[in-house]
Formats: structure tokens, sequence, C-alpha cells
């Protein structure tokens, strides 16, 4: 009962049949499982693929997502996502961890020689991640979901190259008008007001129809607002926390897609 | 002299400031490092990012890049890419360890309060990673380099509808001609030829030009040159490898601009 509970098992430089049955343990009580050792992998899926001998890093998560990762690289050799199935298999020459998924139909196999390191560990962590999106991504999200900005806004194009700078986002308002929107990561200040009646003035001067001038940011200055007032310019909250949300639904299954 | 040539490094529940000389000597030994333990990650950069206090598996490998994983799921929370340098510090009540990159500047912040394990590897891996595409695979490659099936070659459509069903890839070559091709992953036997006969007629009824069907795979099994003549059908030898390789290079800078 002591030994179930404990946070951490280790093992350094065990045998293959050691390492196999603290696997196997890991499996059984949906531990973080970390495996470093002498290793092939062969996966056979939607694609195949085989990475000749080497040591690296087998990573088991508790939900049955997958990683291995090479001495070298931010990314992973090989990867599934959760709800795999495991197997674990040892001899004195060879320890094999077997996942396997059912749709699509994916097969990987590991197989070690040598095992250098095997933890099991029992993690917790419900911490919020929270996520601040940069100006690009504000853009980004305002192009995705341009109600952001206000309903029945219709973006024209982005960073549209006027004199004399950029536009961060062109649209169109729900009657027609022409908007122009400046975007703040942070609380914006008199120069963000300045620099976007300066982007507007040669538009108006081009186009025949009305141009509004939107600062978008999470918060306004000491004296921004009247500043804005003055210059016939309107202001819109805009939380780079609700952008970076928008982005990252919208880019998961972008990158579902993609992998 | 012995301890610099080990292998692998452990320390299981250690206190932080021994936990921060082994981490030390890794960055310094440019080993692959893990730690486990309770930590807040802070992260600034084009974005930045909180992640509130919880148990996760920091992963820095030998070329410096960063990932920190949570028990869950196969994503990491927080990732760098190489380049970064890195810093270690602790006292009594903390440990941080500070990566730091110039281009674009970028600065993640893990303060551990807790490590459950520490382990600096001297991993040697030069083997190599072969990857073989799938049909759907093939058919990107083709898409997103034409001259794979032929010099000339104008991809049209991917996956057009045709009763009685879907064509592959359908394009159009150098002379104008409309080409219909079918794609197979392994050795194309008997049925790919006919499957490819049965596609072209209605399209053949349908156009009014010359149509060319093409079978594209690594290989064809015994008899099936002869059965492609017979119909008037083409064979293109094509290497789920070397698709592989085409799409790896573009997802790759796919990825990047992604991230």
């Amino acid at each position: 009962m002591q030994q179930a509970n404990k946070k951490i098992s280790v093992l350094t430089q065990p045998s293959l049949t050691d390492a196999a049955k603290l696997i196997e343990k890991a499996f059984a009580q949906r531990r973080t499982l970390i495996v470093v050792g002498a290793c092939t992998v062969n996966y056979v899926g939607r694609a195949s693929s085989t990475l000749e001998p080497g040591e690296r890093l087998l990573i088991i998560k508790a939900d049955g997502s997958l990683l291995v990762h090479r001495p070298i690289g931010y990314e992973p050799v090989n990867w599934q996502p959760s709800g795999s199935i495991f197997h674990v298999a040892a001899d004195a020459g060879a320890l094999l961890v077997h996942a396997v998924r059912s749709k699509p139909r994916e097969n990987v196999k590991i197989i070690f020689t040598s095992v250098l390191l095997v933890s099991a560990l029992g993690l917790e962590d419900s911490g919020e991640f929270l996520l601040f999106a940069s100006e690009d991504d504000m853009h980004r999200a305002i192009l995705l979901r341009p109600q952001l900005l206000e309903p029945g806004f219709k973006p024209i194009s982005w960073e549209k190259k006027v004199e004399p700078g950029f536009v961060d986002v062109y649209g169109e308002d729900k009657d027609g008008k022409l908007v122009v929107v400046e975007v703040k990561r942070k609380t914006a200040q008199k120069e963000a007001a300045l620099q976007l009646a300066k982007y507007i003035e040669p538009i108006k001067a081009r186009v025949n129809r009305e141009v509004r001038g939107v600062l978008a940011a999470p918060a306004l200055g000491s004296g921004v607002q009247r500043l804005l007032v003055s210059l016939g310019l309107e202001f819109r909250a805009l939380d780079p926390k609700v952008c970076a949300e928008v982005l990252r639904k919208s880019e998961n299954s972008k990158l579902e897609n993609f992998l």
C-alpha cells in the first residue's frame, strides 16, 4: 500500500525485466512514465516510419499520450495522442513497449536493448495556463472573429501598406464605412491615438466615403479618451487573453488538421 | 574524471540546492536534462503566458531546446527551440531555471518549489529516421511538387469527385492533355490498373480532349505493366519515402510559420 502511494519510483540502469515490471505498474496505475535507453522505434499507421538504434527519452503520460524524444530538437521524433492501449514485454535481450490505437489504426513499437532510467511518477497538476496574445496574434484574432471588434465588422485586409506606415487591421463596418484599426497589447497611451490619427489622414484624402479610426486595446491611459474624442477617433476594449483563446481554439483545430 | 564520463546522474527528491548543482553541471556538459517537480512557468516574448503551480516534467536537450510537459496531453505547455542561454539558481525555497533567447527576444522562467527527480543524461543517438508516406501524403506531395509525377504536370484539383468514385490527383500535362492519376503506396496490382481504367471512362465521355491515365506507385506487380498497356494507361514510379521527404521539408517550414 505504501508502495502504491509513492509519488515517484525510479530505477537506474535496471535489467530489462526489472524495467518492464515498473513500466507495467506505471500503466496499471496510470502514472506518467519516463524511460530512457537505447531503442529502435517502428510506427505503422496512416504512414509508416522506422527509427534506427540510438538513445532516446520515451514519455507516456497518464492519458496515454506518447512521445519519443531524441537528444536534439524540440519536436518529438514519434508521438501519439491519448487513446492508445499499451503492452510491455521483456526478455534478457529486449524490452518491447507496444502502443496500439484503433481509430485510425496505429501501431508504435519501441524496442529497448538497454535502459538507463525508468521512472513512474504520480504527478498532480491542476494549475491554469494563461496565454496572452502578442499584437500580431490580436490582429489574427480579429481577422478570425471580426465581431471581437464590433458586430458587422468585415476585415478587408491585414497590415495594408499605407503611407506613412502600416495599418494593423482595415475593414468595413455594418454601414459600409471604412474602419482603420490600431491594436495595442497593453494600456494604450497618447502616442497610440496620435499614430492612428496620422495613419487615417492619407486614407481619408484618398477614399470617397466616411472613415472611422478605432483604437483597440485592453485599456486607455490617463487622458487618452479625451484625446481620442478630440481627434474624432474611437476606443474598443480588446483583451489579449480573449484573443489568445480565439487563436488557441482555431489553431488547435488547424494543428490537428495539419498533423 | 570518472564522474564526468558517467552516462547518467540521477537525484531523487533532492534538496533544491542539490538539484541546482546537478542542473548546472548538465548545462556545462551539454547533457540532456530532465527535471520533474512542482513549478510555475512564466513566458514573455512575442506573446506571454503564465502557468500556475503544478507538477510537470521539464526537458532541456543538448542543443538547448526546452519543453515543459504536463501529466496530460501530447503537446508541451511551453517550449523553446534551440538557441537559448540557461541559468540556474536556488535557495532554500525556490529553484529558478531561466532560459533566454535573443532573436526574437524570449524569456522563460521555471520556478520549482520542490523537485521529485533530476537526471542528467549523456545520450548518443545517430540513428536514421525513415518516414514512409501514406497515400494521402503522396497526393499532397504531388500537389506540392508536381514534377514528382512528370515535368510540366499541373494539378487541377485533388480528390475531384467523379463517378464512380474519387480520383486521387487530377491535372494537365505540358501538352494540355488531361491527366488522371491513381496513387498506390505499395506495389500496384491488377486491381489498381482496373480501378484507374474505370475512373477514366466517364471523364473521357465528358471532356472534349485527350485523357491520360497514370498509375503512380513504387513498383508494379507481376503482369500489371502488360495490363496497363492493353488499357492504354501509363505507369510512373513514385516512392513514398521521397514523398515523405517532400512533405517533411514543406511541413517543417509550415510548422515553423505556424508556431
